[in-house]
């Protein structure tokens, strides 16, 4: 939660993923950062009611972007209405699992050793990892 | 639109991405359809209800999951509250681009010729391809 925006924006590009996920200070999940929340802190308000301003955001801006980053954590970047993270254990099947993400709507599950509040981070599915594994190869 | 889910199913597998693009008969983009969509037609809705239900799927409904798919396409797939695909042209900047994905909670665009209603796309830009523009290298 206290990592700064710009080390989960550094992360974003190296990982290449869609969001990250913030765990607490057991390093249990809590919640998905979705990478656009990223460019929320970066861009002042009136640009976003109006992106055509931001044509009035100049190069100087551009600058300082990474100085607007490294003042901002990963608190700060959780939105109020924060997606679900939904949980699963290691002995769930795989067909649980896809209920559990088309249920929530989550395109990514965290697994943890056990369904508990505190239990550390083991792992993440995505649904692109789980429908590999859920349908034969293409004949 | 008439692209088969199974089709669509194995493009999310070979690319591992968030998500696909969908576009109409201009190849024009309409809409983003998140990867859970696939498994909200796949898992049966009394067992998205209680995903515990799922340990009653047994191996033989595993085994029909293809042939389920294959009878779904995409539209049916779409969420009936889309998600909204911004559209961006080739002489956008990179801040404005920043704005219209904070703008629209994002985390892809796509770009086409022009802003027009049936412009075929030219591509898509992630949050983290943008980020990696907009933010100098790691010192």
């Amino acid at each position: 939660m206290d990592t700064s925006a710009l080390d989960a924006a550094r992360l974003i590009i190296d990982l290449g993923r869609p969001g990250l996920i913030v765990v607490d200070e057991h390093e249990h999940p809590i919640a998905i950062l979705p990478n656009s929340q990223v460019l929320r802190v970066m861009i002042p308000g009136y640009v976003q009611d109006d992106p055509a301003l931001a044509r009035v955001l100049d190069e100087a801006y551009a600058d300082h972007i990474s100085d607007v980053l490294s003042q901002r954590t990963v608190a700060d970047m959780l939105p109020r209405d924060r997606v679900t993270l939904p949980v699963v254990a290691p002995d769930d099947t795989a067909l649980e699992i896809a209920a559990i993400m088309a249920a929530n709507r989550s395109p990514i599950v965290a697994v943890v050793e056990e369904r508990s509040k505190t239990a550390p981070m083991l792992g993440a599915i995505t649904v692109s990892m789980l429908l590999g594994r859920l349908l034969p190869p293409a004949s």
